[in-house]
């Protein structure tokens, strides 16, 4: 951030009176900047015991796969953006179940969270997103060719569940900047 | 958003080619602005049988009640973003625990998250945005001057959850222009 957004004056980083952080401030408008987290939110597709995957058309991890996730937005539940989000790289309509995990990229500004997912009819296809979309069984899972590290902490936890017939949440933290690819 | 924050031209709010949402665009230096829902994090914290409340110093809901709750900031995760605001609003050291609520304030673009929390010493205070921070009883949760429904939600989970000896977590969406007070 260069310039106030509300006044278009450029700004001034340094931390505001009785504030504890460093903020774009705008001493023409006196406006404060505040930047926060942004949710990354996505879900696990399960068809009849296989995983919905896409392979990623765009940057960043062109190429690679991941489940169907993406930014949140404004006036919409996580379930609703999972679901969104689904439809979006995958042409899949999903129904979103219990949530799976919660992956703090501190370094990236961002919180991911996944939620288990029902492919009732095993119908999708590539959206603008992705070049390639397909279920794959667990013993099909490309590990070394995910795009991110959310993915495949979020992928883990989901089959060790299944395994055990549990349902829980997952709490991590991981830094992006040693992120595969 | 009315100027550019990264070179100050004029945006414009228009969808994009390839999007399906209102964006602020700037054609002068092609930035595409996104917004995005942002996280307001806190806890319930209990210290034998009482929870944690706060009256509010600063709006909005200035004079009503609350849990420590605030906006999460970049590099810190849920958790920590609990726990220091239970510092900042109450001066209250507490050890976070279970997910314990999901609020989402479509509205208001917000999603706020509340955790279950210990208060180990039974030691606070009222932080610079607090007028008064005590310990009560269930029986005397003041729920008619509490300042937000999503606090109002969670209370009331997490109390239903303690009598039935469970920590479940709990979703809803909620519309903030009919929120109290």
């Amino acid at each position: 951030m260069k310039f106030c957004s509300e006044c278009g004056s450029r700004v001034d980083r340094r931390v505001p009176p009785g504030d504890h952080l460093p903020r774009f401030v705008c001493d023409a408008c006196g406006t404060i900047h505040y930047q926060n987290p942004r949710l990354v939110v996505g879900c696990v597709p399960e068809h009849e015991g296989r995983i919905l995957h896409c392979r990623r058309a765009i940057e960043p991890g062109r190429g690679f796969w991941t489940v169907p996730a993406g930014f949140m937005e404004n006036g919409e539940t996580l379930q609703q953006a999972a679901a969104r989000e689904s439809m979006e790289e995958a042409l899949a309509e999903v129904e979103i179940g219990s949530l799976l995990s919660v992956v703090h990229v501190t370094g990236a500004h961002q919180v991911h969270v996944f939620f288990r997912a029902r492919l009732h009819i095993p119908q999708f296809g590539a959206g603008p997103e992705s070049l390639e979309v397909k279920l794959v069984t667990p013993e099909e899972i490309p590990w070394k060719e995910i795009a991110f590290r959310s993915t495949v902490f979020t992928l883990e936890r989901y089959l060790q569940d299944r395994a055990e017939s549990l349902e829980r949440y997952h709490f991590t933290e991981i830094d992006p900047r040693s992120a595969p690819p």
